[in-house]
């Protein structure tokens, strides 16, 4: 893509929405200040050069304790004006991610309480956002009816000059249409 | 999401996959300068505060004289130490628009070429990014199986502080999940 000039205008912050799919729990916490009384997936900002998913399983095991790897991306929000990004703009990306650990020991400074809830429940509570409540539904969704229902699948595709790799993330391709 | 202090890391540039579904075509330029002889859907990067989608109509009638309509979000592309971008991070996203016009008046400053050319030459031709030739494969599959194997659609809610609107972007939610 030919873009001169670029100037960065969006920090990218990334949630991970830990599911165990054997239990049908996802691990979720409450703020310590914010959005009080209100379930929602551990995560934060990207540092810089970190990728998307890296940033994910990062944030939860900072906020929780809980190890866990990265499966898919599952949804894109932007917004303009963030409150937290000094007037730019901010995309939240929530991942799904699988644990690989289920002990919970939650950062104190960040975190009023942290929990294993069963999705069917955050689907249906009141005490969260609506972008946590949209995300369960689609957890939800996902759980019943197959993940490939709701997963961006990530690849990754060599650069055309540098020679380096980056990220690309869509709907999985079936193997027909990988080579037409 | 707590996550101060923020900073803006990440350009985002958006290119729009202008498909006509009648005909089975697609938008594509070659760039003036930059990857010579290489097909790619018509983009570029945003204005600060612009929504993804309204980048994509503007940036495709900028370079090509074609009006279109945001359909959906395809892909997202991240990556880091863009050339383009001084050595910040880079988010490359890929929407499906619908063409509301047909004729090509294309910008000679920034395009070689640009035509209506069918998805599945797009998706077997060696004359492209690898990128551009991943989507043209989805959009292939979504041209025959049906769209909603791969699009994210769009929807806005409502922000928990200040009122104002963001925009979402996830896998369609079916009916029944929509109130659990």
């Amino acid at each position: 893509e030919s873009r001169l000039p670029g100037f960065a205008t969006h920090q990218v912050g990334v949630a991970g929405a830990v599911l165990d799919e054997t239990s049908g729990k996802v691990l979720v916490v409450q703020d310590k200040n914010k959005t009080k009384n209100a379930w929602k997936f551990p995560g934060g900002l990207s540092d810089p050069g970190e990728n998307i998913g890296a940033t994910a399983v990062r944030e939860v095991f900072e906020e929780t304790g809980v190890r866990a790897e990265f499966r898919s991306l599952l949804s894109i929000r932007q917004q303009h004006n963030h409150p937290g990004a000094f007037g730019m703009s901010d995309m939240y990306i929530i991942c799904r991610l699988r644990p690989l650990t289920f002990d919970i020991n939650f950062c104190r400074q960040e975190c009023l309480r942290c929990e294993w809830m069963e999705v069917a429940k955050l689907a249906e509570t009141d005490s969260t956002t609506p972008i946590t409540s949209r995300i369960a539904r689609l957890l939800l969704y996902g759980s019943r009816e197959g993940f490939d229902k709701i997963d961006l699948s990530m690849e990754e595709l060599p650069a055309v000059y540098s020679g380096m790799f980056y990220q690309l993330y869509h709907r999985a391709l079936p193997e027909a249409y990988r080579r037409v």
